[in-house]
């Protein structure tokens, strides 16, 4: 599943038409966010993207869901 | 429709065990939230309550709108 990464910079419009794109061909995807600002961001451009495919008949939901991520330090 | 109001010092265990309170009498629950702290902490209040609810056979989905709120004033 594609994975879209949202970050509290990331624009809401900017990452429902990527969301909107992504579902357009796979019907689904993931998003993933770290702090309240990436969620608050993340949480706006799925409200968004609902509009977007709501007229193609999709009713986009969302599972939220906790996972652990791996950090990577460059030496 | 049962309205839950979460803030940014909302406990997401707390919530998710009132949210998960009211999806058993009602099946459907409306959260509201301002502000991204507050999201946040209805995200993972959602997250949380998906494992409460699912061993009753509830597959918990979440739906982002925006809405319109009023703000009262006391004199």
């Amino acid at each position: 599943m594609e994975v879209l990464k949202v970050s509290a910079k990331s624009n809401p419009n900017s990452v429902a038409g990527a969301l909107a794109g992504v579902l357009r061909e796979t019907r689904s995807a993931e998003m993933q966010a770290i702090g309240a600002g990436a969620i608050n961001q993340a949480v706006k451009s799925i409200a968004i993207a609902r509009g977007f495919v709501a007229p193609h008949g999709v009713d986009l939901i969302c599972i939220p869901a906790f996972t652990d991520i791996n950090i990577g330090f460059v030496k």
